[in-house]
C-alpha cells in the first residue's frame, strides 16, 4: 500500500521488527550444476528459518528493471522507487555524513584508469586503495572555477564525492560514466535548458581534472554519475510510528537509511560488530535495518564461490539475529547480483518473513527456486514494509 | 515498466529478440480428460524449450478481461492496452495497407446472413468466400451520402473495411454488431453529442446497404464494429532502440505491428514461408514479431482436436525458429481461445522466455498448469517487452 494509507492505518505496538538486507542476494543457476549460489551454499539456519516463515520473491522495481542500490533499498523500506527517486550523488553524500545544502548538486565519482587514447581500461582503477583516492582528491581540490564552490571528498576505495555549491545549479544532467570499458568517458549533457550552465561547469571541471592527474599510474581519470539534489521524503518513523535504527558497515546504506529518517548507528566494523551494536541498542528502536554487503561484492566480482561463502557467512549470523528475539524478522535482498553476470540484475529476489503470527507455507529452503512456490509468489518489494507492520500488529483494520 | 522509463533505460546491444505469438494460445481443460489443448497436444519441442526457459502466465489486460486481438498484441509489444487504445476499424485498415487519413473514421465490416425478420442467422455469412465479399463490396460502393466520402474495401473472407472520410467526423460510436446470433443488428448510437452527425451517416449507410444487398443468398446483411480514428503511439524502434520486423500471414497482425512502428514484411503464404522470410531478413532487424494464427481459428471454431493439431503444427516450427539463433526467444499468446468457449477468453496465457542468460525455473512442460508454477507467476503481458530487453542486455540499471 502507499505511504499515505500506511500512515493512516498505523497504530502503536510494543513489537520489534528486524529487516535483514543481504545485498545482491539473488542469483542465477550455474550452467553446469544448475544450482544458484543460494542453492550451492550450506545455509542450514536460513533453510530452517524459511521453513518457519512465509516466503516469496520480491520484485524490486518492476519487471525487467535492474535496480541500483538506492531503488533496491527504498523499495524494501516501503518507498515506491519509481515515485521516490534519489540520485547516487546524494546517497554518497549522506553516507559519509557530508552536510549537503539545498542548493548543492552532488555526484558519485569514480577514480578510473584511462589508456593513452583516453579510453577506459578499468572503471574502478584496479580497485585503488582509499589512501590513493584521498591523495588524488587533494589534487582535485586545487581546481577552482569562478562562481561556484567545488567540494571533493574521498569515500572509500575508488569512490569519491563531487559537490557543486552555488545558486541556480540544476541536477538534470547525464552521467560521464558510460558503464563499460573500452570507450572514453562521455561529456555531461544538460537534460533541460536550465541545466546547461551546470553542464558547462562540470565539463570544465573534468577537463581540468584530467590535466591535474594525468601522470597518476592508476587513477588518471574520473567518472561522474548520479547528479542529484537532496530530495525530501516522508520520514519512516512518522509514517509508521516506529523508531527506526540502521546498522550497516558501509556508508551508502547508512545514507539510504538516513534518507528515510532512520537513526543511523556509526558505520565501519564487521557484520558481527554491527550486530552487537544493534543488540546494545535493542531497547531504543522498534524497526531495525541490518545490512550485509558481501554477497553483492562477490557477485559483482563474478565470483560464484565467494558469493556462496558470503551467503554461508550470513547464515552463521542468523542464530545471533534470531537470538535478539524480534517479533518479525525478514531476510530480503535489494536486488539480485548473479555472479554469472558480475552485475546487478532484474531477477526477483528470495524473501522470507518470520513472525510469531507466521503462516508457514511449506517452503523448506531459502532459494530462488523454493521461494517462488511461497505464499507471497512474486510480489512488489515496496510491500515489504506493509507486510512487516501487519505481522507486527501495527496496522488497524481498513474500513469499518 | 512504462514506455517512458523503458526508453530512458534503453541501451544498444547486438542481441536479437524473437517474439512468437501463438494466437489464442491458452485453453481450458476438456471436461472428460481434464487436459487442455496444450496438455493434449504432442509438443516435445515446446516442452523442451520450456524446460530451458523462465515461464509464467501472462495476463493480457487485467483480471477477467477478455481481450480482442488489438489489446492482446499491443500488450505483448509493451503497450499498456488500457492506455493505448485502438479500434478494430483502424486495425483492418492498416492490415490491408489502406491509406487512412487523419480525418477518417474506420470500422470493421462483416458480411452476415439475416433472416426474413432481419435477425442474424450467421455473423460470418457461412464464412463466405473473399470473392463473394468483393462482389458485395462493389454493390456497397454505389452508395453515396452527401457531405462525406464512403470508402469500402474487401479484406478477407467475410470481412471488409468501412471508412468515412470528411471533416468533423467523430469515432465515439457504438457498434451495430450484437456479437451474437438470433437478434437484429443494432443501430449505431453516438457516445458523445459531437458524434451524432457521424452516427446518423452510418445508420443511413446501413439502411441503404440493406436495400442494395437484400437479394444476396448468403451475404444479405452487414455488421459494423470498432469505429476508430488513427491513433499515434510512440514507435517501438524509438522507444527500444531495436529495429523491429513483423512476419505474419494475416493482415490484422501486420496492421498491429505497423501501428507500433514495426517494419512489416509482405503477408500471405504459410507459417513456414513467413519463417523463411524472417530468416532472410535476420540481419535487418533486432526485434522479430512472428505470428501464428491457426490455434485461435480452431479455438474460435470450438474445435478441440483442430486446436491440438494447430499447436502441434507450431511445435514443429520451433526447431526452425530456434535455428535462427536468437539471443532471446519468447513464446506467447495474445489471449486464450478455449475451444470449449469457441471464443477469446480472459484466462492468463502460457508464456516462456528463453535466453542465453536464462534462469530455468524447473517447469518442464508448456501448458496452462505447468507455467503457473513458473518464475514469472501470473504477470502483466505488457511487461513482456521489458523482460525481453532485460534478457537481451538492452537496459541500463535504474538508479544508482
Amino acid at each position: 500500500m502507499d505511504l499515505e494509507l500506511l500512515k493512516s492505518l498505523a497504530t502503536p505496538a510494543k513489537t520489534k521488527v528486524l529487516l535483514c538486507v543481504v545485498d545482491g542476494l539473488g542469483g542465477l543457476p550455474d550452467s553446469e550444476t544448475l544450482r544458484t549460489e543460494l542453492e550451492a551454499a550450506d545455509i542450514p539456519n536460513l533453510d530452517r528459518l524459511a521453513s518457519e516463515s512465509t516466503t516469496g520473491l520480491s520484485l524490486p522495481v518492476a519487471f525487467g528493471v535492474t535496480p541500483g542500490s538506492g531503488p533496491g533499498h527504498l523499495a524494501l523500506f516501503g518507498y515506491d522507487p519509481l515515485k521516490y527517486e534519489v540520485g547516487r550523488g546524494v546517497l554518497e553524500a549522506l553516507g559519509i555524513d557530508f552536510d549537503l545544502h539545498e542548493v548543492d548538486v552532488a555526484a558519485r565519482g569514480n577514480v578510473c584508469t584511462l589508456d593513452a587514447d583516453g579510453k577506459i581500461i578499468d572503471r574502478r582503477a584496479g580497485r585503488i586503495a582509499s589512501e590513493e583516492t584521498a591523495r588524488i582528491c587533494e589534487k582535485l581540490r586545487e581546481i577552482k572555477i569562478p562562481g561556484v564552490e567545488i567540494l571533493i571528498e574521498p569515500v572509500e576505495g575508488y569512490r569519491w564525492l563531487f559537490v557543486l555549491r552555488g545558486e541556480g545549479l540544476d541536477d538534470r544532467l547525464t552521467q560521464t560514466d558510460p558503464e563499460r570499458e573500452g570507450v572514453a568517458p562521455k561529456p555531461v549533457e544538460a537534460l533541460a535548458p536550465e541545466a546547461q550552465t551546470t553542464a558547462d561547469i562540470v565539463n570544465k571541471f573534468v577537463a581540468l581534472a584530467l590535466e591535474k592527474i594525468k601522470d597518476e599510474p592508476k587513477g588518471n581519470g574520473i567518472l561522474l554519475r548520479g547528479f542529484a539534489k537532496h530530495p525530501t521524503f516522508p520520514p519512516l518513523p512518522e509514517v509508521t510510528g516506529m523508531r527506526a535504527g540502521a546498522f550497516a558497515v558501509y556508508p551508502m546504506y547508512r545514507g539510504l537509511a538516513k534518507l528515510v529518517g532512520m537513526t543511523v548507528a556509526p558505520g565501519g566494523g564487521t557484520p558481527m560488530s554491527q550486530l552487537e551494536a544493534m543488540k546494545a541498542a535493542w531497547d531504543n528502536f522498534d524497526f531495525f535495518f541490518y545490512h550485509f554487503k558481501k554477497a553483492d561484492s562477490a557477485g559483482e566480482d563474478g565470483n560464484f564461490r565467494a558469493k556462496v561463502a558470503a551467503l554461508e557467512e550470513f547464515d552463521a549470523l542468523v542464530p545471533h539475529l534470531r537470538a535478539l528475539n524480534p517479533d518479525v524478522m525478514m531476510v530480503a535482498g535489494d536486488h539480485s547480483t548473479p555472479s554469472q553476470l558480475a552485475a546487478h540484475s532484474w531477477h526477483p529476489v528470495p524473501f522470507l518473513i518470520w513472525s510469531k503470527l507466521g503462516a508457514r507455507d511449506g517452503v523448506d529452503a531459502f532459494s530462488e527456486t523454493s521461494c517462488r512456490a511461497g505464499a507471497l509468489s512474486v510480489f512488489p518489494a515496496k510491500e515489504v514494509l506493509s507486510l512487516a507492520m501487519a505481522h507486527s500488529m501495527r496496522l488497524l483494520k481498513f474500513g469499518a
